[in-house]
């Protein structure tokens, strides 16, 4: 079998990872996939971080260098015998046998912390939401689904404040896809615009559908000396979404077997699923470059995803 | 620092891998050894073993392949994060973060289950005491230290006895050191005579010492075609004893400071501590190995152990 191609989704603690995996492990198939939190990688259970005043955003708290041995040993198909962190209690479970399947999607606060560790992924995306949005978020989900009361999570997210600026934001420079979900013009949380920032080190998909012929509905792409940005409003029409997705979707003609409606869902704390036009073409997007590099390893072109990434230019890891 | 030396200490249930490893660890110093028990590698716990009816002398009742995994990790000097197994209750706990020191000291069961498994020992020791000492050393320790009755202890035995033959026994082929502490002429518990097979693939220190000038006491020894077989008594002279751990001491002077009295002291279930001569001879044969393996690779010859035992004859593995 060619080897597992190793996406890495990383972003501070509720920037929506989850949200943007749960669509991408669908699409390609559960038994297709094996998906990695890397909060299993915790030093120090609730009770200790508590006691050594620590966050679990600091490297410190985290076994770094036992999760750059992991994601080698996942990225050569090897298993692995992975630590498990229980957020319902903060303690830790019996170890997991892992085998990595074809596709290994890894979520974790800390994945990009230093260069070696992130050479690890072939594909990294950074989720980046203003800090406003990310502290709704986190309010709601820690609240409904983690038995928290809305004042511990607000002095909580203070805590963290140090650490998120000084280990989780410098993250961001060193991935390949930053993804800003945002409020649009009209403020609806259910439609929010998606500010996508590709970085040349990838090779992405001819974005030509984009820019619709009749000047209309135009997604603006702005240029930079190595990355575009681009601004996916929140109330893009569907069929437009639609046409947009469906372009992506013929540059992985050989993926074609994967096209389903469920791209695009998400749920905010216990909320029936709602879906989202630009959610759907971020994953899409994402889903291109998994289908990409698993074609190219299995043809042989093991180093491609690699290469690309060393083309491209060496950002220093400041915020 | 240079590349922890890994000793392993393989053998069936109760032959006495904890007892000889001791005097090791404490000759060397706690803060210089890592001290691992494979049984931490058990897939199953206690009740899951019941329910498989699988014994955990089965190579499928142990993460072989992450055995493998994580000596590779000690030999590089690299850190692992170790399951716990406890054998209190049969149950895992939570994984250690264990750092090698400079000796790392491996008791287990399948050690040398596979030639790549047993390529990533230096030194590899295997114990084989006659079947029916084993029994009753288990037997005295499973009833005074985990709580078993007798009657349980012989009944696991005899459903132990097919994975015993079918995996333990071969692996004392691919061994480069053979232990059968055995009873002497006078049948005396305390003063076990020790055979010990030394195989040529280690270059095992000058033995002369062991042949008395004067005729008595000289130590048996029978040349084979790739190994040599000493026959030490259980009652051998204490002074006499002593000379010979001497003229070994003497071959490692480089760690002449390491000169103690802690060799060859002994328990077997809640009794005092004894001293047998013969185990203090056997330890102080292997702590020249370790020493001088260590010695070597400071000195950059990292290929020293392994080389010589590349040139060893590939023994086959049948029992």
């Amino acid at each position: 079998m060619a080897r597992p191609i190793i996406l890495g989704v990383v972003g501070d603690s509720a920037t929506g990872k989850t949200t943007l995996t749960k669509g991408l492990v669908e699409i390609l198939g559960r038994e297709n996939v094996t998906h990695i939190g890397m909060d299993d990688y915790h030093c120090f259970d609730r009770t200790e971080r508590a006691e050594h005043a620590i966050t679990p955003l600091h490297p410190d708290c985290n076994y770094m260098d036992v999760i750059g041995q992991h994601l080698g040993h996942l990225r050569r198909g090897e298993p692995i015998l992975k630590p498990v962190y229980q957020h319902g209690d903060g303690t830790f479970g019996r170890p997991a046998y892992v085998k990595p399947k074809s596709f290994v999607l890894i979520e974790g606060l800390l994945g990009y912390h230093t260069s070696e560790l992130s050479a690890l992924f072939d594909i990294r995306v950074y989720l980046a939401p203003p800090e406003e949005l990310r502290r709704e978020w986190k309010v709601k989900r820690d609240t409904t689904k983690r038995g928290y009361t809305e004042q511990q999570v607000l002095k909580e997210l203070d805590t963290r404040e140090p650490d998120s600026e000084a280990f989780i934001r410098p993250q961001r420079s060193r991935a390949d896809i930053v993804v800003s979900f945002q409020p649009g013009v009209h403020d609806d949380p259910d439609h929010l615009d998606a500010v996508l920032t590709l970085r040349d080190g990838l090779p992405h998909p001819d974005l030509s559908a984009m820019a619709d012929e009749e000047g209309r509905d135009a997604i603006p792409i702005e240029q930079g000396a190595s990355e575009r940005k681009l601004h996916i409003p929140g109330d893009i029409d569907r069929d437009r979404g639609a046409a947009i997705e469906e372009a992506i979707w013929e540059q992985m003609h050989f993926a074609r077997h994967l096209r389903t409606e469920r791209l695009g869902t998400f749920a905010v704390g216990t909320d029936e699923a709602h879906r989202s036009e630009s959610l759907a073409i971020t994953q899409v997007l994402i889903l291109y470059h998994l289908v990409t590099a698993k074609a190219a390893v299995a043809v042989g072109g093991d180093d491609h995803v690699s290469r690309k990434q060393d083309a491209a230019p060496n950002v220093p890891s400041a915020a």
